[in-house]
């Protein structure tokens, strides 16, 4: 593995630093020099901004300075949005005022040709020389939300947490980061790699391994310098959390498409895909995915198997959910006699006896929850899937129905309303307790309440498939964590 | 292919009864006598509806009869929810108050053993000496939304529209309806078909093939009787409308549970599920993609093929898509050189000059238009994808930045969204309109701006993997139609 020591305290200033200039800071309103430079302002962020400009004296309030050597205290970290041609120039001075790194939002370099890559080798060179860290050029921001430093172009601010994130495209990145705010994820450290002239892929999940406050990795790839290092690095670090990745440039297709956005080598990743999978790396399908397996893998515990069992309230949903499981991997487990006759006291005798467990026309949350009980403390079942959580809908209707008729007064159906409610709510609040106490990953299926049941650790899944094909890759990265003795 | 002729008028009375009977109406507030009963009295169906039920006199306002035979005028239609073993006897009644239909929602029959399927098989056998068709049992009921009538256990009132669904499973089917809510799709035609002791799956697609109010057939199935028959019936529909599929019991796991659920034969689907596509059924992976290929296919034409132009405001978001065509048999199309020059003028010089067409750093939504009309109308693309259509959240991060700034007044910010939006709506508005007037698919991926997107015909596709899935369907039921002639 190359040695990346020299690369960690440039790192560590990259999302911790005490103090930021922005080069092309900008009072014209929709230039990323103002939005920008207004969102580092207003996040939160404790440490010291400046702009810089050589043609304003002000902006947003803020003394602007004409380079960044005129800024009288110390700059760790520089953001760059001037043009292209600027850049080396700007390195030059950042260096010079001690600078410890450099995100270069400006693009205009490798990735429009030769000329462009001249001057990102100048830039790059410049830059290892000082001893700084550069990110990008082309990228579009970094972001910690552990400190509120945010300079992204995205429009995003990701809710604290502990996931770090990196992206070989900054549009797919910030829909990580926006899809986290929806699931209730939490980023903390994240990075839009951009054109990765000095700090590569590599060089940020081997960073986030090592960082104690990054609890998993997850990042978008296209393309990597040495597949044998990227690797050896990713080895390191599924050892120590889990690397949920998704990568374009699968097909051939996709690989065209990579070679002209990133100039990623065709066919790069179908090569090292296999790779990737034996060295721990969950591959997701869907940039969605990666973000429900971040909040899965912080909510639940990795399952010891691959044996689900099926709680469901409809038998075509636990055929579905079982058809879900056998493609991802997973398998429908037989119960035993003792989880059968344990059921059979609670569900009417013509159940299923089986697996999937269908409640049948038994609606109570209580029964759900004794059946829920049972099946995961089955030895034979190493995670549960449980569908059909969510049952407000009925309730609605029938007081749309009984208000259409005249059947119940308005006292009458805000009492009913509130019973209901109340009873939904505390079946949430069990349900989810319950969750978190199990030592086996429980993943529940239906419509949230509304956003807030992610947020709040329920995570409610739209759909049995994609249950299924979470837990197959939790399953996954469980078995290799077993085959190397650490599970 | 089996004759049917004589379940037609039987059939017509199911969605269409002038006067219906719900044998087994009550007052008790969570029985499924009121649920349902209440339901048909309030959604505005305009034929007869009786209560029946010898312990009541009045159920909800309405005259409540000892017996349908008690009942004045006629009686096309029985709803039927009372006790298993009664249902002989009411079927019986029915049968000489000279009703044409039952829909039997009461269980307790072939699914919990051969005392039951014993009884299913008498109230069959008087069904059918009757001249009756009988909807179960134990299913969930049926609903028309053209004329209003709904007698569906599952809390929904479907949109009114012409896709028509029939499903083996009352809560997949009830969850294809809500969905269709959600989407915009209206329903005609719905039958939870339960155990299907008279009238079969493959009875229902005849039926809705013929039926001329129907322009789509949905469905959910885990098990047929004759297989070829099936496939008679199929081919015979999907040379008139789209048939879209979601088959349960395609893996192992998936079949032992369908023969728990619906009694269907193991593998029965497995063997099948190649039959069923050469017969032109569009077999969807979930039943979330039933419901958007419902809404799809009546929003927009078949692609001609399998060519496709991708356009995307972010490079990784054009790998992904990529990607997903690939592997959804779709092509990347190459783009002619007359098409590159017009992109060529609206793009910088370092545009990606192939598809996918990359916008780059251009936001401006007139680009964004033109550019997707010189894709569309290149003679090698059959369809297009259009990524990062929603460009709001830009606008709104920049609002919460100028109001924690103080940087503009509040009537400024007024002033800003009200433009911003303005000018979002109207791109909105001719995007749909430049869609509806396409004469090839385009599929447009971002967040909705709300749930009002996809009724209003604009479908905003949440992930591009869905949009490549729905076109990969689309195209293969286009080169069905084409083979055969019928395109």
């Amino acid at each position: 593995m190359k040695d990346r020591k020299h690369l960690e305290s440039g790192m560590d200033v990259l999302w911790n630093p005490r103090s930021v200039a922005m080069i092309g800071a900008t009072n014209k309103l929709m230039k990323w020099g103002f939005i920008i430079f207004a969102r580092m302002l207003t996040e939160g962020f404790e440490g010291e901004i400046y702009a810089v400009n050589p043609r304003d004296d002000e902006i947003l309030g803020r003394k602007c300075y004409r380079s960044v050597l005129d800024i009288p205290g110390p700059v760790d970290l520089a953001i760059v949005v001037t043009p292209s041609p600027s850049v080396p120039d700007v390195i030059r001075r950042c260096a010079e005022k001690g600078a410890r790194a450099a995100v270069v939002i400006t693009s205009n370099f490798s990735e429009v040709g030769p000329e462009g890559a001249a001057l990102e080798d100048e830039i790059v060179a410049l830059a290892r020389d000082a001893g700084m860290v550069l990110v990008g050029p082309n990228t579009m921001g970094i972001c910690n939300s552990a400190n509120n430093f945010n300079c992204l172009m995205g429009p995003v601010s990701p809710l604290p947490g502990t996931a770090a994130c990196v992206a070989q495209s900054g549009n797919v990145g910030t829909h990580m980061l926006m899809a986290g705010v929806r699931r209730g994820l939490g980023f903390g450290k994240f990075a839009s790699s951009g054109n990765e002239g000095l700090l590569r892929f590599e060089d940020y999940l081997w960073y986030f391994g090592r960082d104690p406050e990054t609890r998993a990795v997850l990042g978008y790839l296209e393309g990597l310098g040495e597949g044998s290092d990227f690797i050896e690095v990713a080895r390191e670090v599924t050892a120590k959390k889990p690397v949920v990745l998704l990568k374009g440039g699968r097909t051939g297709a996709g690989a065209s498409a990579a070679a002209s956005h990133t100039g990623a080598m065709a066919g790069d990743l179908a090569v090292i895909g296999g790779a990737m999978r034996q060295a721990g790396v969950i591959l997701a399908d869907t940039n969605k995915q990666v973000v429900d397996l971040g909040r899965a893998l912080e909510l639940l515990p990795l399952p010891r198997g691959r044996r689900v069992g099926i709680l469901t309230r409809g038998g075509g949903w636990g055929v579905i959910t079982s058809d879900a499981c056998a493609e991802a991997g997973l398998q429908v487990a037989p119960l035993s006699k003792k989880t059968l006759s344990a059921i059979d006291k609670i569900l009417p005798p013509y159940w299923s006896r089986g697996n999937p467990v269908d409640m049948v026309a038994v609606i109570e949350y209580k029964a759900f929850m004794d059946c829920l009980e049972i099946l995961r403390d089955d030895p034979g079942v190493d995670s549960v899937i449980a569908l059909g959580v969510n049952m407000d809908a009925q309730s609605e209707k029938i007081v749309e129905s009984m208000r259409a008729l005249g059947a119940m007064t308005e006292k009458e159906i805000a009492e009913f309303v509130r019973g209901h409610k109340a009873e939904s709510d505390a079946f949430f609040d069990e349900l989810r307790d319950f969750i978190a106490a199990s030592d086996k990953p429980i993943l529940t299926v239906g419509r949230g309440r509304d956003e807030s049941d992610w947020k709040e650790g329920l995570m409610m899944i739209g759909e049995p498939e994609n249950a299924a094909g979470l837990l197959g890759k939790m399953a996954e990265y469980g078995a290799y964590l077993r085959r190397r003795g650490l599970m």
